[in-house]
């Protein structure tokens, strides 16, 4: 089986995320930062570790503005409903996943606006765009490391120093790219990092995190027993207790850390180079093939290792289907919950057939899937 | 090591979750109903088969009316604030956990009223209480079903007839009984249970559940990707997707399932009277020992396999941390996230040591914690 279906999820993990997720399962399953004996401890120390890892990946001073949560679109709800309140402005882009779209769409009701700013037909987005979108209610920018459905790479760099030199929030979801692209949130003056557990930080699914800023308060979405100040019928206002409520996926987080020490020990650039030359591989091989129609800016600089294309007016699920039935080749048809994101590269209809590349996919597959790809533009 | 803290979190797991989790991982870690390719299909299929054990454990006639959740308090959080509007007024007991007094004390400032009826010395709450209580704008009761700091077993059959008479939402915290003791949703008017799925359930950490009756509407808290109607940005208005929105944990919730599988095999009934068995032995020895005060009903016909004790004035900290380093023995002492149930009880400043048992305890282990405790009272 021919697994290129990363940026659902990345397949297969680590063999060390495995081993230290069944380790903290059988070994010391019991509830971290509830109880005091030592499993208890063990397991606590484990998803602390975690909390170091992610903060010294994306240079976050602070372990404790990393935010756990169970995965991404929780991370993207708890920043974009903790920092909005009613009246404020919101600029977001039409390349964003529907578990940015969706939130924002919600709060209309609650009387918070939002503009989207329009990529182009590659899914690039115009940092002046953004600027000029700029209102004075304006509280937040939230946009897209790299989009799910083109791998366009969002100037992310000049949005940061646009929102701070407007005293506006800057909230980056790195679904697509927390792991294999530099991300350094003082750098690039990010305010909120979103990002999951499962896709480039091999974690398993069932988890994420959220980092947010010293000195930015978010409103809590959820209250409930935290382990800390127990005797208090109000969530306690300390970071991360106030975010994290109830048992959290300790085996999960260990396994996560797991996931980031296998990225630290490979070298995130070389796992980066790795996925570079796969993508560029493949683009170069698709975009000889008559009938087919790829999109994005087809180009690694540009572009992360995700690849979407379309055979002539062929159904995307229909494509999809016949790669995974013949060729047990795994990938994404459809709409990548990103509507707009459709709508910009022109997809809406016929949606597009997404493949996207992780560290253990091989230059063998990438053939492979060429000739696949070239089997069925010929025969349809 | 003696593993007493099962009210925390169980502890082991049966071996077939742990395989069974291992294989979701291993075998088809895909986003399951992301994508359409076998391994997704495959883990859309496990997710779907827990759906389906859940239902029938709780007697729960549509499948697609239990919303899977990463923890009971999530679930909690999600139920209350879901129906909730201002203007309503709730009615809960004093022997609830932070996960339900939370969620209400932050509700407060919404302009939603909370009576909480107080429960005995031994945790008892009287169902008369509850209905006397009632008012014309009492739109939810919730109570826990069994005291996770005294095992009191709450009369939810009387409180659910109340409700129901009164056209009232009854909303069950089942996180200690949720796997153990029947739960007949419809039998018992309940209109949502809230579980987690680490407890009596056997999944892994990271799972939980909510069964909404049908027809009622409850708001959703996250709005996100769902896999389903992508080309709308709008939350789609189906369950459970409305209500289940990014990534789901996989592999934990087919865990999940091997869990509930066990409990099917090994019988609930027998599952509890081995507790019952474990939990009146315990009882009876301790109850002789002097220096010895043990809280709760100290009978197994209203009391889970939950004991708390003192010893003395001694904070139960200390006893807790004796018994994790001299004996080996896992409990948990100080508030438990029930603050108002230690204040019920008179514990609130010393705490209570608690002890909580499993399916895989067995007596040889009450006999020496028995031992240990007598020792530990004979020397301060």
């Amino acid at each position: 089986m021919v697994y290129f279906d990363n940026a659902a999820t990345s397949f297969p993990k680590p063999n060390t995320v495995y081993d230290a997720i069944m380790e903290a399962m059988k070994d010391y399953g019991a509830n971290p930062g509830r109880s005091g004996h030592k499993l208890a401890l063990k397991s606590s120390r484990g998803i602390f570790e975690t909390r170091e890892l992610i903060a010294k990946l994306f240079n976050i001073r602070n372990p404790m503005n990393v935010i756990l949560t169970f995965n991404c679109t929780e991370s993207l709800n708890l920043a974009i409903k903790g920092i909005l309140k009613r009246g404020d402005h919101v600029i977001t882009t039409s390349m964003e996943h529907n578990s940015v779209l969706r939130p924002l769409k919600y709060l209309e009701k609650e009387g918070i606006e939002t503009t989207i700013v329009k990529g182009d037909s590659m899914g690039r987005i115009n940092p002046l765009d953004i600027q000029k979108s700029i209102k004075p209610n304006t509280k937040l920018i939230v946009t897209t490391h790299i989009s799910n459905l083109t791998g366009t790479i969002m100037p992310i760099d000049a949005i940061g120093k646009i929102a701070k030199e407007h005293g506006i929030f800057y909230l980056v979801d790195g679904a697509q790219s927390a792991g294999v692209y530099d991300i350094d949130v003082d750098k690039m003056n990010i305010d909120m990092l979103a990002f999951p557990g499962h896709k480039c930080l091999f974690g398993p699914q069932g988890t994420g995190g959220l980092y947010v800023r010293e000195g930015i308060d978010i409103e809590d979405v959820f209250q409930g027993g935290t382990g800390s100040i127990s005797y208090s019928l109000d969530q306690p206002d300390i970071r991360p207790d106030k975010y994290e409520s109830g048992t959290p996926n300790a085996p999960g987080i260990i396994g996560l850390g797991a996931g980031i020490k296998y990225i630290l020990d490979r070298g995130i650039d070389n796992i980066r180079s790795h996925e570079e030359e796969l993508t560029q591989h493949f683009i170069e091989e698709i975009t000889k093939i008559e009938g087919i129609k790829a999109y994005g800016p087809l180009n690694v600089k540009e572009q992360g290792a995700v690849v979407s294309l379309n055979i002539r007016e062929e159904d995307s699920s229909e494509i999809s289907f016949v790669l995974d039935e013949e060729y047990d080749i795994a990938v994404r048809p459809g709409l990548h919950c990103a509507p707009l994101a459709h709508k910009t590269i022109g997809t809406f209809e016929q949606g597009v057939v997404r493949f996207s590349f992780g560290p253990y996919n091989t230059h063998e597959e990438i053939e492979f899937a060429v000739k696949a790809l070239r089997e069925i533009a010929r025969e349809i």
